[in-house]
């Protein structure tokens, strides 16, 4: 009985085979063809297939074909299933002379059929497939028309404190049953397989990778994992594995700089060297690939399902509002522990919701961009809902960790620029237009985990010019319904220090010239910022406030070309919020850093710095001259926006905005519906 | 003056503005229109392109157009060469009343272009290119339809010295003429080029991985580096370097598992702040991308050019029969000094010819896998001819080193396998089948450099079961004159011991068999290595010898299987050559890494590792049975081998063999002919 690719046959004596299913066998039909012999026919048992240059004999109809015979001839056999006992299936192939209708002689092949197959869904429907294509599981192909295995990394908050050198635990996940499956099919006779050994296994790279769970007979209830780092391999005995056996399999990273995010598992059949002078003898190997699940971030057009906050802040007004603002939304509302030591209260900078999603599961999970690279300083994480996924991304020593933080990492809404369509949106990082002494950008970690992804493509801004250098302080994406009338379904929101000045022109104009930006704010709180009352006419002629927002203005069209371009937007898509800033030294690094450079800083509450909970919009109070009791700001703003749908509500969070630089707003994170569209039918 | 990207106009006074050519600028036409007016005429000056709907009106045909004025109407506006002048490109909107044929109003746009461009050879046609679609350079694709600049890496053996910290020289290579070249282009009036700074730059990743240089006006035979490690940015003044500039670069690093081999150059343009209380304005931005050319190994199947061999063996007749065979193919014969410290002998182990190519240069290079990864034990590289690059890839505490070697990476003649074409072949790299507590692979080092490169997708063999665990002991490939007739132009031989057996017994029916094996070996050569002179039957009924060999038999033809699959070959493809092996304990590591497994190794010298050049081929001399005083093996060979237009030469180094466990043809490397098909022309 042997295991070979190529057979030769006898006349003298039949000659016996092992066969695996998918495995093709040459067989040298001419090489025992008695002299005289011209012709010959093939027939093989039900289980068997027969391909013979271009015709194809299925042994179950009885199929049977006569061929003139030449020098070569081959034929290749395949089995569809197994064979319930040895010898059980055969070829047989008779030889003619040209003038007698009885064969001159009969070569007899016996076949024996084993299965040793490794199966995933490969084609996302929740079957594991065993595709005529034995060929197709080894690749991976993206887009509508594509197929391939996903895995998905679960991200637990309790694994985030794992080191390599310790797992926390060699049990599975309590979600088994939501992670990827893998099935391994084995049958054949006993007496074929007790001689063979399986190994189940990865390389060692990739065994870094992922673990994979299996469940044994003596405890079912109890999977422990067979590959995972340093187990590359795992060793299976046939016989007491025959049928179908299901491992669970768990991404342990999602895709990165040094990872494509393409994973393999082999099963290898061995035979064991009887003669134990000799090696053991790999036979035949049968591969499945599987790609992890990208982390995929969610644009605010995306409908909100939880908002979270740090109720801890002393601002129980904002607290108030953006709760009344989340029941309007019937978002469901969250708290999230405050930690003093952390700066903690800019949730929105230091987090941001994003999910990862394979064809049995969705799952959320936070991803945290620490500015403090210590684990033991951000408890923040034990206060997330159960179920939430938990992924830190350390920062290594960078210089100015500012641009960094998840406010500078905004998600558009689904768009198609330059004949590319981008379903899941494209991430927008800031960062300095060229590099120089004194530029910030995003960490190369940060920026090649996003770049890695590869299903949200990047689009690099120049936000070096603001001093947080977060995109978030000058652009915003809000949803409209528009989508019918062939829109796009959102506007992009810009920053326009020149629409704020013609808005206190014209009021100017109408005889308003005596109104005050600030009322209503407490003196000390104006002073402490560096603020003051200021009316309408003198800040129209604040010459130094006019040229550094004339500065900003051109620094925010350089982003605005970029994005009509690489959003493939128009003008009508996008909409001028009347804004100022100015111009200041940096304040929020240490200041053996600080150098003579200015930065831009919102000169008012930032209302580009809105919280979008489907139409329902909060938007920082931005304490503008009221004139007739309304703010000519908010009117301004309401009268761009709620024409599209979209409702109002203005933050008071003047002063944790203008001390702490940064906005009340920012304290609230959003986790929101993911994307209708699936990221593996897309071509990135 | 002003430099922006959308501009209102004004019916008061002209409005001035500086425009890049290539780039955009939106024109507001509707904004500054008179009332009651309700059409317009726009015109331009000769250097001017207004794009206004659909229409394009080109300033060089005095080109108007007259136009129903809606709300809101935007023209977009190119200059398409720069202008000699300040303002002395314009573009006139005349705004008119139903009735009138006299223009109501008339705003007028004072244009001055100026031109920063980066350019380089993105068609490969040895031009700088200046494409009509700004676009093209900053993306790069491959196949035949395909573009995109190529950078190639320049190898000299003085570089290989080089660390990180001390660049040996500030200086361009000799061959700066050879690099690829980017030209910078600036052009403008002088009191505009003033206002600006340019600065020429890269990411600092990508910094690592290139030198750019530039000869500077005072002396223009220096060439000094401008960007490269730890300088992602220089600076430029726009007034100086007015006109085409020419940059030289080189890359630094071929592509790895962690650089794609893609590097951008990108020229910035800065407005100088001329109000010191501003910062300075990025305003414009050129890209173009470069790939680093691979490193691409060449099959035997190319034509020799050069042959590199270790004199100071001692084996004069070898050395004799390899020049006489040199001679025979016009091969050039050079001679490398042996490093007695470092098993030296070993060059075809060690080392292998590739090339690299960009469309302006071919240049050849030596990848060195060093078994001891301290640079001092090399003096190899300094026997290397002039212009030769060297290029050492160092291999990190690697378990057993063995598999690492070149002669386990072998490269297969262009092929076409399961639909897919492979103009430059495909590599074949041998390993464990599975991974198992005493498998051996090469090192993921070497491994995710081969793969990085691309262009000759990675087959990986299974070839542990080998002392060497070396592929070249069991296959080659030879050049066949058979593309007329539809075949491959070449041949895969494989070792088969089975066709030896058969040989063997044929020779005994024919009444040989007490003919010997190793006649004319002397004695104490045999028994050093552990054969003896063996007669025919001897050898046939030696039964551990047959198993031995029938395990060998079957590792092969596991190879042999993914070869057809791989390669697309067919039975017709493969010629199997005579030749026997023995299993033997790993004596290549040291004994107290011996384990109880065995491995194979030739039982006489190993035909398979033949020296090909052109058609005349180097075999290592068999010591087969001499029957009418013709070695049978030999004569096996040359029947299967002359008829296809191959000349055998066989060569005695049946000591250096066995002894050190490595054919004398193992001392020589082979400088080959680059293939004609040009690797950017693939779809990888």
């Amino acid at each position: 009985m042997t295991f070979q690719n190529a057979l030769r046959l006898s006349l003298d004596s039949p000659t016996h085979a092992i066969c695996v299913v998918g495995m093709e066998l040459t067989l040298d039909i001419s090489g025992c063809a008695p002299t005289n012999c011209e012709s010959f026919t093939i027939r093989g048992s039900p289980r068997v297939l027969i391909h013979l240059s271009s015709a194809v004999i299925t042994g179950e109809e009885g199929g049977v074909v006569w061929r003139p015979l030449m020098q070569p001839t081959e034929a290749l056999v395949r089995m569809v299933s197994p064979s319930p006992t040895i010898n059980e299936d055969k070829v047989l192939i008779s030889y003619y002379s040209p003038d007698k209708e009885v064969p001159m002689a009969t070569a007899v092949l016996f076949l024996t059929g084993i299965e040793v197959s490794l199966e995933a869904d490969i084609y996302r429907d929740g079957q594991m497939d065993m595709p005529s294509d034995k060929q197709a599981k080894k690749r991976w192909v993206w887009g509508p028309n594509g197929w391939g295995a996903i895995l998905f990394v679960v991200c637990n908050p309790s694994n985030a404190e794992e080191t390599d050198d310790q797992p926390s635990s060699e049990m599975a996940p309590k979600e088994i049953q939501d992670l990827s499956q893998m099935t391994l099919i084995v049958e054949g006779p006993d007496q074929i397989l007790k001689d063979y050994r399986l190994v189940l296994h990865t390389s060692e790279e990739e065994a870094k990778k992922a673990r994979v769970y299996w469940s044994q007979k003596t405890l079912p209830s109890l999977f422990v994992p067979v590959l995972g780092p340093d187990k590359p391999f795992y060793e299976l005995d046939p016989l007491k594995n025959r049928g179908k056996k299901t491992f669970y399999i768990e991404a342990m990273e999602f895709p990165s700089a040094t990872f494509s995010g393409l994973i393999s598992f082999s099963v290898s059949l061995v035979e064991k060297a009887l003669d134990k002078s000799l090696p053991e003898l790999p036979l035949y190997k049968d591969t499945v690939v599987f790609r992890v699940a990208p982390c995929i971030f969610t644009p605010n057009t995306q409908v909100p399902l939880e908002i979270y906050l740090c109720k801890e802040l002393q601002l129980q007004g904002f607290v108030d509002t953006v709760t009344k603002l989340s029941e309007k939304s019937n978002v469901q509302m969250a708290t999230v522990y405050e930690d003093p030591s952390r700066q903690g209260k800019w949730l929105q900078d230091e987090m941001a919701f994003c999910y990862t999603q394979a064809p049995q599961k969705t799952s959320f999970l936070v991803l945290d961009t620490p500015r403090v690279p210590s684990l033991d300083e951000l408890p923040m994480k034990y206060s997330l809902g159960p179920g939430l996924g938990y992924l830190i991304h350390p920062a290594k020593d960078h210089r100015v960790a500012s641009l960094d933080s998840i406010g500078n990492l905004m998600v558009s809404p689904p768009v198609k620029a330059q004949g590319k369509t981008y379903p899941l949106g494209r991430v927008l990082i800031g960062g300095s237009y060229y590099p120089s002494e004194d530029s910030r950008n995003m960490s190369r970690e940060l920026l090649d985990f996003v770049y890695a992804q590869q299903v949200q493509a990047p689009v690099e801004l120049f936000s070096d010019w603001l001093m947080t250098g977060h995109v978030d302080e000058f652009l915003c994406f809000v949803p409209v319904n528009d989508t019918n009338d062939d829109g796009k379904g959102f506007r992009l929101l810009l920053a326009s220090p020149s629409a704020c000045f013609e808005l206190f022109e014209q009021k100017q104009k109408e005889g308003h010239q005596d109104v005050t930006l600030f009322e209503g704010i407490r003196a000390e709180q104006l002073f402490s910022n560096g603020r003051e009352v200021r009316t309408i006419s003198q800040i129209l002629a604040d010459k130094t406030l006019r040229k550094q927002n004339d500065y900003v203005e051109r620094c925010i069209n350089l982003n605005r070309t970029l994005l009509k371009k690489e959003l493939g937007l128009v003008d009508k898509d996008i909409i001028a919020i009347p804004q100022l800033f100015c111009l200041e030294q940096l304040t929020n690094v240490p200041s053996s850093q600080q150098t003579s450079k200015l930065f831009a800083r919102p000169y008012f509450p930032n209302m580009l710095q809105m919280i979008v909970l489907d139409k329902n919009l909060g938007i920082p109070k931005p304490f503008g001259p009221r004139i007739k009791g309304i703010c000519c700001l908010e009117e301004a703003v309401c009268g761009l926006l709620e024409p599209l749908g979209l409702k109002c509500t203005f933050i008071d969070d003047f002063d944790c905005y203008l001390t702490n630089m940064g906005d009340a707003c920012s304290c609230a994170i959003v986790k929101r519906v993911p994307f209708a569209f699936k990221w593996w039918k897309m071509i990135p």
